[in-house]
């Protein structure tokens, strides 16, 4: 086979990666390790910067995000016994869209096939041959085909254990990386979210936040100790540490039920330079890891895809290759900025075993502060909706 | 002897307390351990925020510091080879006054003594007594006397390692610290300085100031080794391993000259709290340390000095009882805030012996997004220029 694009991974970076390619007339094929309903069966944020509805539209896949995503123009954040609200349209004019990361994809899925695009699934065994040459192509097995396709480039966008950055001799790059000492404990329940905006709570107790999909869809998480089971949490264990964690109103207005999912997430922070080698681009967790508070996984990774659209565009279009060329740096730039942003965040609002009396004051001083000072709120809330492209 | 407020501590937070207090009327005397030359031997920060210029105002002690004082209306923050300017005026509509704390104190000295002020230099063993009562007194020797003075309220303003603080039972406090794993070796020399704005240099080898006193004296600062001494550092050396730290452009036209002040300080964040207890209320390093980055600490004792005298004052003129039994949560409430700016600052700056290299990263970029975010800069500038009282 024979594409412009090789695209390493079917989740949502692959996948608004080739429809925005294919929107401006450049070929794309992805490969995808796994099935397409092992794919959609991921849970995670879903919390889209006004960037990526932007990405969106022009990929021509906005349409149910406009008629069924949420637009939240704030949250609340409580430590102690005090809450306050951002107010993000207030203090920056924009506003972020509740729709959760395995909507995009469905809808990134139904544009690709819609159009015909070409995806192999199931995809083993895929390596990666002669990127730092002119003539790269990608070799996988797939329904007990042997395949190879040749290609000009080839985005890795195969997440964080994929094989897209191992592909880059170790001596090329450096990696950078800070590993949480705490994981985040989640339920989804079919329930009424006990608040309209998301709830963050730096709690004595620990990390909480509420969140939700929908007016009956309700996305939980409390920070748990990095050696919890998911299943040594009962739903009831659940919603009682919950209401430990959140301000009395709050607690006493929480609708619980079943849990239809639970599952834990360690914290990671973590960035791979440069982001490209040869004929290779990185994008999205196959270059760096943010923790998830804040949101900003699937939002960085579509910054990612921003740039790396346009540059091959501009190559494709005018043969103008300093897009190509320039990608990590450009990239790399927005990344710092949202991985400092994540663990600002993280650290603000989690308890740290080896914390000190200090230490948690200083974030109480800094909640503080966030909560009287307008120029830190819009520092916060800045980055909240999304620093510019 | 008799007084309505017995002062421990004749630094400046004592003085000026005394002065204030003075000026609406209400009579105090000043207890100091050490002589009035050893006083004005000691070398500080000379960064005044706006409220402590404003003080003095009130004090009528501000005549030099208009004449002499320098206005900042920025400063320069240097990392990697960027340099960039915080302009203080156009972010906040304030700005700092570059003023030594010696003449600071000196000046509040000719006042005591203008308006007669009763003063003990060389107090040795000083005591509280009956401080959770209603008639507290002091006793102390001096000049092979014994002295006691019975006052209505007792100020602490004798420093981090005077009686004061240790007075109040140590089950009634909470003390909460951060030392720092090195220190700030700071040389004054009689050369025009720099830059006539400050240099705050986070640098590969670590940390280094560039400030001023005058145009012929000159401050300079290096982080160094917290085990260091200053006789094993050369005027040389210094010069040399300061010119490492800061950009090319200042590190050539730098002039060089002999010091004449050579001196490590440790670096340590501590808050006491409450900071009264009974009768006797506590100011400035008695009850809370900052690191020097940022020159917050007179500034934060100025901060509670002014609480202090308003509140004794509306005491006095009024019988009024609000002001002192809230005295310590008003005070505590600022400091928490001059504490978390100070390791904020600290932590953006600093080399530690621990940090990985993503947590250098995270420097990196918190500057970066300090120099490319004018919501950020404005809260950096208003926690700088003094946040109001």
């Amino acid at each position: 086979m024979r594409t412009q694009v090789a695209i390493i991974g079917g989740g949502p970076s692959g996948l608004l990666l080739s429809q925005l390619l294919h929107v401006h007339g450049i070929d794309s094929i992805v490969l995808e390790r796994r099935t397409k309903g092992h794919v959609l069966s991921r849970i995670r944020a879903g919390v889209l910067e006004r960037g990526l509805t932007d990405l969106m539209a022009t990929a021509g896949v906005d349409a149910r995000l406009r008629a069924e995503g949420f637009r939240h123009d704030g949250t609340l954040i409580t430590y102690g016994d005090r809450i306050f609200r951002l107010d993000f349209a207030d203090l920056t004019g924009h506003s972020v869209t509740v729709y959760g990361q395995t909507e995009v994809t469905r809808d990134l899925y139904a544009a690709r096939e819609a159009a015909g695009g070409r995806m192999v699934f199931e995809a083993e065994d895929v390596t990666l041959h002669d990127v730092d040459s002119d003539r790269p192509h990608v070799t996988c097995r797939a329904n007990g085909d042997d395949i190879r396709i040749d290609c000009d480039f080839i985005a890795g966008c195969d997440g964080f254990h994929g094989v897209s950055r191992r592909t880059i001799p170790a001596a090329l790059r450096q990696e950078h990386e800070k590993v949480y000492p705490f994981g985040w404990l989640g339920i989804l329940s079919e329930t009424p979210p006990v608040d309209p905006e998301l709830i963050y709570a730096n709690s004595e107790r620990g990390f909480a936040l509420c969140s939700m999909r929908n007016a009956n869809l309700s996305r939980y998480y409390i920070q748990c100790d990095a050696t919890d089971r998911p299943d040594a949490w009962s739903d009831d264990a659940f919603w009682d540490e919950l209401r430990r964690r959140i301000p009395r109103a709050q607690a006493e207005t929480l609708v619980t039920g079943p849990s239809i999912e639970k599952s834990i997430a360690p914290l990671r922070s973590f960035v791979c330079e440069p982001m490209q080698w040869g004929r290779l681009f990185l994008c999205g967790d196959a270059a760096h890891i943010v923790p998830p508070t804040g949101a900003k996984g699937l939002n960085t990774a579509a910054s990612d895809v921003n740039y790396l659209y346009r540059a091959l565009h501009r190559f494709y279009a005018d043969g103008d290759k300093s897009g190509i060329d320039g990608y990590s740096a450009q990239a790399l730039a927005r990344v710092w900025k949202a991985e400092r942003f994540s663990w600002w965040f993280s650290s603000l609002m989690h308890r740290f075993p080896d914390q000190t009396s200090f230490d948690h004051k200083m974030q109480l001083a800094e909640l503080a502060f966030l909560e009287s000072n307008r120029a830190a709120q819009t520092a916060m809330a800045e980055n909240y909706v999304g620093l510019p492209y």
